[in-house]
């Protein structure tokens, strides 16, 4: 018997709506590198989207390779990032932030989201040219950890920047997730307006692989494809990207299977509630954090597929369920189950 | 009317197989980051392939960042690569090689094909620490230009390599095609051991993306994993490419594919000595550098999309002919017949 | 009337034994890039006084110079080096260490010490090739902060990095001053068994400038003239941190340079002991960090020059007095009694 | 017998002037890092001679460190350099520029000079997003191979600089042996009106060691510190180079030793015209060239030091004989009369 897959969600190819849009257009003559008409359409529709007409977008290959080259594109040589403790660029990426030559700093944060004051400790803490010069907030929306940012907590986000000349940027790989969850209070439009760069994640929700960057600073825009290819990030066969977000946002599936996802967890989560499981971080979003006796953790292991996250204590263990596009309703409830069932 | 397309060759989506088998195995749930099942049996049936049972096999995203990490997995810091003028690395990746910290040193070539005097040149110039020191001879199989190296060309090479203590890394974005060219004299596996390391090309091969790296070389495997998502060129799905190059590669259809693309090259080439129409540079891979009048080029133009490849002198120019796996013979013999009657 | 100057270690020029050594030997004719006489018997004496007959030796021109060589001499890519939070490293090298593409992780410390539990827990939360991989542990002997590493938890450290497959690296920039304080256990010949690299502080114990780095773990030893050219390490006149190393170690004046910034140092603390002045933290070296009330900090400030280093609460600072070859009993005894008076 | 020195231009220490004001200056209290009145007071004097209130004064500790540090201050990951084939970025620096991220492009050049339509091939061949961004024509004044820029070569290079967004630093390692010799047009003043940044050369010229970089484009100055510090090139005893430049200029001595220089020079060029030797280029600063037979050079050997440079063909060499400060007028008649004797 198969056992029930919560994950990850990048466990299966893409979305069929994606993959009808690969097939139906797979014979179309193109330009190469992202040039062609379905990513020139794509880009416009996400500039729509946004409510941002001068935005620049350009489609990468996959989160670290699109913090990367974002970062490396908008940080000189001495500056830094900061970010999160549990940050994706802090401890998920190998270095790759480093690797392109810039500190990653670490500031407080409260359920995963970086606080104001964290910032500012870190810009008083940095004086002079013995240590990095902090330059960019890079922040999750979802976090790592599921959590979501609202509107206001981004709002002081932005104004602690401002006041201390930072950008901030959005890493947006599970962004629907936290667009359409049900405590979500920012808008796509609030995002763009309120970032200076972020991107929209297609790898976790629906896409085989791809990445849209917003660029809405216009200081920002300056050169960013010669950057993407010095980095290895430029695909000959540009337009795969194109074609698929254009298939995700042109009738706003995007946000539809970002929410399917979420409704999948809140069946997870009702089902937690109901047997009196705990979680480690309250989420509304697609992962969900039960915390679980190692029995139970054993127990359940043999007939569903998941992270083992952390150890609580001597006795207790988290692990992380994911949903996404493709869970059921039927595995959701099935887990669901399994777990009052514990 | 649609003008006929030569433009390139990853021009369209994915040979039909390749997208059936994406389509058949979308809901096949796996890990991710290329550690499931049908990357691991692709990488087994490659090492067979290759006849080098003890090869490390893995999937890239595209040539500059296969070249790239690579390149700065074999390197250390002061070390450089040797490679022709015409080298990918040396003009068309945005000094991705040097971006990740190396040197990249020019030896003569002929025809695009380095020469091992042109090495051996190299390597007496560079004496002392006041200098880079040379490691790697980068060489693309076939050329920039369409040239393909025999095997004894290819083992001359071998052996200024093992004289000096190089490193012979083959870049195989259209390996294919030199496999199944009518002067191919080097096998794949002949390729397998004489390289330290080399990629069998996807995407300009009937994928929709993705290079298969081979490091024959047993020093040169250590952390391999580390240095690709380092750089980051690890794909969350990296089942897409596992997929992909088994259905290219279970039926042989990829060096079919690859000899369609070689003989619809070859009906052009028929097509200009019929036309008495010269080359740039003589071929029998999948481009074709017709030698025209300006006048010519730009009727041709009208009817064709191609590259503008040179300037020869005043009156000419050399354009650059494309064929592919997805080349219709109907097309290629149309676009002989413009040729014969410019 | 001039302010005593108690601010830094390298506020004069070199001590006159060694300036008079520049003189004696300035128009005698060398080859360039410390290849001369001169610093291969520098070399060849400190081989011989760390008893590593076969250690390499090279001379490098500051202390972030040297520490960025190293590490990015002994790092791939994606490895990283293991640091306390207070480490030089960390904080006061503008990033240099991430600037040849390496994290920094921070390891639990103790008084700036690295504790081996903090390294140990670092390397078990980097598990996989998401993650950088921890390879070289960074401390300073005497730290940052003043303290000092006994022999036996030096020891220590040497016992997890063997568990580990980690390298030692040892920064000295003020080496002399922890090998003659009053709390030493650890030789010079012990740091050379012990650590696989480390350099002995020149800049800030009596020389113009220059470090001396001393590589005892002979699979280091590869190139590494090449790594001090490529990362712009290396003088033209050479010979100067061979002339100057000579002068200080030949009669092991080097060492009572250091011997005496420490009494000096003893006279600080004897002073504030009978002042009923506390210090931030505990020291025999020649840093010394008394705290004070604001008003007091304010009224020293008038008569000494001294940096400001922690705001320790609401009431009260921590200063930095420091100590070195060049500071007289007099204004030490000066700077005690203005002390007292407080 | 000691052979006569004809070696380099670093083979002594410092002239007496310089060594005198460090003896004088070196119980001086300062504080670090080049922010103490001697750096403030020779900054002052370099712009006051350089006729440019307004320039940012730096001081580098070497010339592969200053040529690092700029070029990788002013140019962004995907920005190149331009240079001539002999440049010292290009053979001499173990690929410090490539290693810190950037490509060295080669220009055509005569007589080790690049020249404007060679930058304007350089520039028309780069043309899009695959390709590097030449931004920077690097030259050194006077060149490798000891030939001087003529002020209208300066001029024709400024005016490429302009019409293509391109910056024009100037490597001035030998710039007071270019300033001083018998064909000098262009004067200091000139070259801080021609670029956009350039470097007094201090090593080669009187000094321990030093380089004074002079950046006049304000649009460069931003932040130069930090990278200085993060590239590790901020020595702790900033003040010597503060001290050594004042001694040097203070009174035009700087000039007035590359004179003598030359001077020695124009000796050893009359001898060799007296002796009918060819030379391999012809020069007027303080590098000579004269081509000898095989038997010539290796009986010279015997007297003098000197570098074999090139060979010439089966029968000839070409060695480098170099003068400085330090040499004198009775050992440039010396090797003179060797040279006609042979």
């Amino acid at each position: 018997m198969n056992k029930l897959f919560f994950r990850n969600d990048y466990g299966e190819g893409a979305h069929p709506l994606v993959l009808d849009a690969l097939t139906r257009t797979n014979m179309a003559h193109t330009c190469g590198y992202g040039l062609d008409d379905y990513s020139l359409r794509a880009a416009d529709l996400i500039r729509e989207k946004c409510g941002c007409p001068h935005a620049a977008v350009h489609m990468m290959t996959g989160g670290t390779s699109a913090n990367l080259i974002a970062l490396s594109a908008f940080l000189r040589p001495y500056e830094a990032a900061i970010a999160a403790q549990t940050g994706h660029i802090c401890v998920h990426e190998t270095g790759a932030i480093e690797g392109s030559g810039h500190k990653v700093l670490i500031a407080g944060d409260r359920d995963g989201k970086v606080l104001p004051d964290g910032v500012e400790a870190v810009v008083r803490a940095h004086t002079d040219e013995h240590m990095v010069h902090p330059r960019v907030v890079y922040i999750s929306q979802p976090t790592e950890i599921g959590t979501v940012y609202s509107l206001s907590e981004l709002r002081a986000l932005r104004a602690v920047c401002d006041a201390h000349g930072l950008l901030l940027y959005i890493d947006g790989a599970r962004l629907g997730s936290a667009l359409t969850c049900s405590e979500a209070t920012a808008t796509l439009r609030d995002i763009a307006a309120l970032a200076d760069a972020f991107y929209i994640g297609g790898t976790k929700n629906g896409l085989l692989f791809g990445e849209a960057m917003v660029i809405t600073n216009p200081a920002l825009h300056k050169d960013f494809r010669f950057m993407i290819k010095n980095r290895g990030g430029m695909l000959a066969k540009g337009r795969l990207c194109g074609v698929m977000f254009l298939a995700a946002l042109e009738h706003d599936d995007y946000f539809a299977w970002a929410r399917h996802a979420n409704e999948t967890a809140d069946i997870l989560r009702a089902g937690m509630a109901r047997a009196g499981i705990g979680q480690l971080i309250a989420t509304t979003t697609n992962q969900v954090f039960p915390i679980l006796t190692r029995a139970q953790a054993q127990a359940l292991g043999e007939r569903v597929e998941f992270e083992h996250w952390a150890d609580v204590d001597e006795a207790h263990v988290a692990i992380r369920l994911v949903t996404s596009w493709a869970t059921t309703h039927a595995d959701a409830q099935a887990l669901a189950a399994l777990m009052e069932a514990l």
